[in-house]
């Protein structure tokens, strides 16, 4: 990889953090500009992103300062798009194997975590409905590891856990710190179910081991989390 | 590709005949079983995808009767998945281009597939809901088709290609034949701003590069489709 990478990412965000870590993987030499989500400059979406969301990529093109982006890098958004790209950059690195089959399935597992994660979780926090498919969701998670291997496909750090990783710690901080709009403690019930009773047992293995990877440990800021979610979901509690 | 591949798939379904169309890209030799959706086989689910819904692959293991999976083959699914499972088989083929920013293009495209076509879609035949957000949705997808060429991302057709053109098809034929629960004439009107006004120009001439493509035609059963969706939908109009 020759050409500049300029990331446009927030810290707070889960997506974003998908290809940080994948970055990290790596050890991609690349630009980081963190945008303001509450304050989004306003040469953002027309000039990087027309979806204003993060994370983003301005590809190639001349060195620039990345609040001045060129029209001669090319712009890709999309978390699970650069996920791919940044392994497609790196065609060397473990991020992807190389056997069709193994392939296969860290996109499956990809798959499972789009529609099974995000949305669930979200549902209980945001909205205070039932925990119960963040728990059945990660239960499938859960299924789909393999036994005895530290991550989500094998033993090698791929893709799939990068996609999975943000979504877990963020997961784990909010129940644990009981933020949400669900009732005072109901958070923490869950966070016992999920990161204590024995059936969730190789979901929590697979959380140790990811928790300990240096691409995702230096990606988290926890207290952020605790504090911009805290700030955000626990307020409205029985409002 | 030495090893045996079966496709569990059923004609009727868009998310199967991606399958098959990859797989006739590449002129790939396998065995096709079709899955009566309406009744479905009790092997089906345990031994092959747990989801009980087509396309699924068997890859691998001795060759079997396809009724009699071998418990030796790896069994895959998700049409996304087994999308670039065709691509990663045949890497030769330009089923996925070798540049890491044409390859993020194909997967941006189909992300937004995912995101803007069949909920859309559906919600209007299905449910009567306005279309408004599949015609907007069309717009977003004819935005990202390139000037002056064939396909999603180029002159070549890829699996950008083959995510969308079931859709499209479909589409095409319910709405151009009025099938769906909406008022009668509605799903005519739409295909008329879809299909012939000038707005929609360069979507209606990707439809007829995809639709002359032979891996479309003849993996698309339009028969089949009217007489499946009409009887399913039709009826139900002002129910
Ligand atoms: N599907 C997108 C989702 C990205 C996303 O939702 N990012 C959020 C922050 S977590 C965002 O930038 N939202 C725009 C905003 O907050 O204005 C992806 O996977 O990259
Ligand atoms: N996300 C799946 C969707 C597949 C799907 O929904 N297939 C339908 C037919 S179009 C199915 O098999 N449904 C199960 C059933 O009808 O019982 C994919 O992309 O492969």
């Amino acid at each position: 990889m020759s050409e500049q990478l300029t990331l446009y990412t927030a810290r707070v965000c889960p997506y974003a953090q998908r290809a940080e870590i994948a970055l990290a993987e790596v050890g991609a030499k690349y630009t980081r500009f963190e945008i303001d989500l509450q304050n989004k400059p306003v040469w953002y979406a027309p000039q990087v992103n027309p979806a204003s969301k993060v994370p983003a990529v301005a590809y190639g093109g001349p060195e620039v300062p990345p609040d001045q982006p060129s029209r001669d890098s090319v712009k890709i958004a999309e978390s699970l798009v650069l996920l791919e790209f940044v392994a497609d950059l790196h065609p060397g690195s473990p991020l992807l194997p190389k056997d069709p089959v193994q392939r296969a399935q860290v996109r499956f597992f990809i798959d499972a975590v789009s529609n099974k994660v995000p949305a669930n979780w979200f549902a209980f926090m945001a909205r205070g409905e039932s925990p119960d498919a963040l728990i059945s969701g990660l239960e499938t998670i859960q299924s789909l590891l393999p036994e005895g291997k530290k991550f989500a496909v094998g033993d090698e750090f791929t893709i799939a856990d990068a996609a999975i990783a943000p979504f877990l710690t963020r997961i784990a901080t909010t129940l644990g710190n009981d933020i949400g709009v669900y009732e005072e403690g109901q958070g923490k019930k869950v966070y016992e179910t999920i990161w204590k009773s024995p059936k969730f047992a190789k979901l929590q293995k697979y959380y140790e081991n990811l928790t300990e990877r240096s691409s995702v440990r230096e990606t988290y800021n926890e207290q952020l989390i605790k504090d911009t979610l805290g700030a955000r979901f626990t307020p409205k509690r029985n409002a």
